[in-house]
């Protein structure tokens, strides 16, 4: 048996739900696949401030990078909303994405063809989209310093943040990029506003110079707002999408409503050593939160990640994945994805049609 | 007889085509009207560039601030894509706005009954969509300070923006967006990143405390990512949205595309006093620029919001906005918004057409 340590992070809202049944399809894949887990389950987000006063508690970072993997489900809730920023469960998602150096984003859209008819774009359009989105996650507007608030030379106030990248920065997620595109079909889009702006200009040129080492990859550069307006005229244009952490933040959501069931997407973070964040996309959604209707496919796709990116456990991540598209098949739905002539069910119950398909 | 100064800046690309149109329809509504026009033609963009080596020339700033109003086509061009960040087209278009301090940009997105069918969304998506993105447009991380390129403390090269709004820019972008609000359905949607930013921290706070001020008005928050997506989910709960420069950017060309036919939509650009800066929301399209091609429309219509917002002309702006629906109906169309059954012409023809709907 291979042994390995995660640390989950159930978080709030719908997170524990989600978690419980992504934490027993690895348990059982595991035993099918020969592999053993050691869970630590840990505190962040609206959870930690509960409990702690903190977003995100020391142990629980340093837990995390103790361990081998990480699977997060959700934070933030209406209750944390109005608190100042250091006391903001967000803030706890992003010092664990610091702390833990995963600068690597991946973020894929993919269209279920059982789950098609949920885009709000035509089917032809919506039909066969497969794209990732490769978010730089530890730099940008997100972290560059200085930021705060202040007076300007009229003693007026005045809120400020820095969109700042480094030269390695830039280097190191367009060199995740180039690899993940060569395993997909080649093509590559970096993302920018290198017309405007001096941070994108750099991201360019080193984006382009690292192309000579990536014969086989493809390269085209795109406007961010021509982005967000391709992703909804032809969004099959697109095969891996790079750049920087704030466009990041937006196409990849954009991105992902083209799909038309956020419910079912996974993401990845990752550093260049150290263990991998894997979360779904989604957020704790509170108003649903305990009602037993939250959709777990995006965190077990989650955990399929997990194993594939995090442990290098390919034939483990396959077996989750056959195992969701067969429940899909089987017709079997949460509420968020539900269509006439389809079954309806709760959190539990999906997360045990998947386990009757692993 | 009502007499106006119009600067025209036809721009590069399919910018002469489309400004000819527009000025032909300016001179007969006026006529109609009992409106006079003095049209001054200048130089900006690449045009600008090839005859003076700057694409902001000082005359053609001077004589755009000394009239009532100014109309452009597009600027742009692969030509000058390889030029440096003060020699390009796009520079000059910065340089303008600026110049103009045209601070407020209003971009509706209306998805016209005629061409629903062109929307990549649903029809029962996208029909009825109607709304205004009120863009603040000289200030934030376009033109905010330190920028440039530089080394950090490792001796690496870092590129680097800084996103900064002062009060004052936040409260005047408000209460145009608040008063536009009013005037539509009165629901008002700002768009900000204030679970990571400073800069939209300070946003929403003064945006929240202007609203005392328009109690008519419902005004609600949203973070930027979460907008992206409900603008593809369900554009129809969007009544007015404004936000910064970088995220109106990026908002409202995907508002656009959700109409389907970006050729349709005008654009204003407003300051406190001073002429407005009116211009289509498409580019200057190199690749059909001199054939005879381009929809002239979104220019057409540009003119109409240059009579309503630049020059207080509603009965004139309406009578060429009801010219623009007439052609429509007539079933006349140029080739980015042809479909079966209806008539194909040049941009030209299209002129003609319009002309004679007024
Ligand atoms: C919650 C928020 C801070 C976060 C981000 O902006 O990165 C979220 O939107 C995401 O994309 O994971
Ligand atoms: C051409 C470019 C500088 C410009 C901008 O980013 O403002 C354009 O995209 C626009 O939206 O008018």
């Amino acid at each position: 048996h291979r042994r390995y340590t995660i640390t989950l992070l159930p978080g709030d809202g719908i997170g524990p739900e989600v978690i419980s049944v992504a934490k027993d399809v690895l348990l059982l894949t595991g035993s099918l696949e020969g592999i053993k887990y050691d869970f630590r389950e840990m505190l962040l987000g609206g959870a930690a401030l509960d409990a702690t006063g903190v977003p995100l508690p020391e142990e629980t970072l340093s837990v995390a990078k103790q361990s081998d993997a990480v699977l997060l489900g959700a934070i933030g809730g209406y209750k944390w909303d109005k608190n100042e920023k250091h006391l903001k469960p967000e803030t706890g998602l992003l010092q664990i994405r610091k702390g833990l150096q995963v600068f690597a984003n991946l973020r894929p859209a993919t269209v279920f063809p059982q789950l098609v008819d949920a885009s709000t774009l035509k089917r032809e359009i919506a039909e066969g989209v497969d794209l990732m989105v490769v978010r730089e996650l530890t730099g940008g507007i997100y972290f560059g310093k200085p930021r705060g608030f202040g007076t300007n030379e009229n003693g007026e106030e005045i809120g400020y943040n820095t969109e700042v990248y480094a030269a390695h920065e830039i280097d190191r997620i367009a060199h995740v990029a180039f690899k993940i595109a060569q395993k997909r079909q080649g093509r590559l889009c970096s993302v920018d506003k290198a017309n405007v702006l001096e941070a994108s200009m750099l991201w360019r040129k080193r984006v382009s110079a690292i192309a000579q080492k990536y014969p086989d990859v493809e390269l085209s550069h795109m406007y961010v707002d021509n982005a967000s307006m391709q992703l909804i005229r032809y969004p099959k244009q697109f095969d891996t999408i790079v750049t920087n952490n704030i466009f990041g933040d937006i196409l990849s959501d954009e991105a992902s409503m083209i799909t038309g069931s956020i419910g079912m997407l996974p993401s990845a973070s990752l550093g260049d050593s150290g263990p991998g964040l894997f979360e779904p996309i989604h957020g704790s959604a509170p108003d649903i939160a305990g009602q037993d209707k939250a959709n777990p496919f995006a965190t077990v796709l989650s955990a399929a990640m997990l194993l594939r990116y995090g442990l290098g456990e390919d034939k483990a991540a396959e077996r989750i994945e056959n195992a969701v598209l067969d429940t899909l098949n089987r017709g079997l739905r949460t509420a968020d994805i539900y269509s006439a002539g389809t079954k309806l069910v709760g959190c539990k119950q999906l997360g045990e049609e998947i386990l009757k398909s692993v």
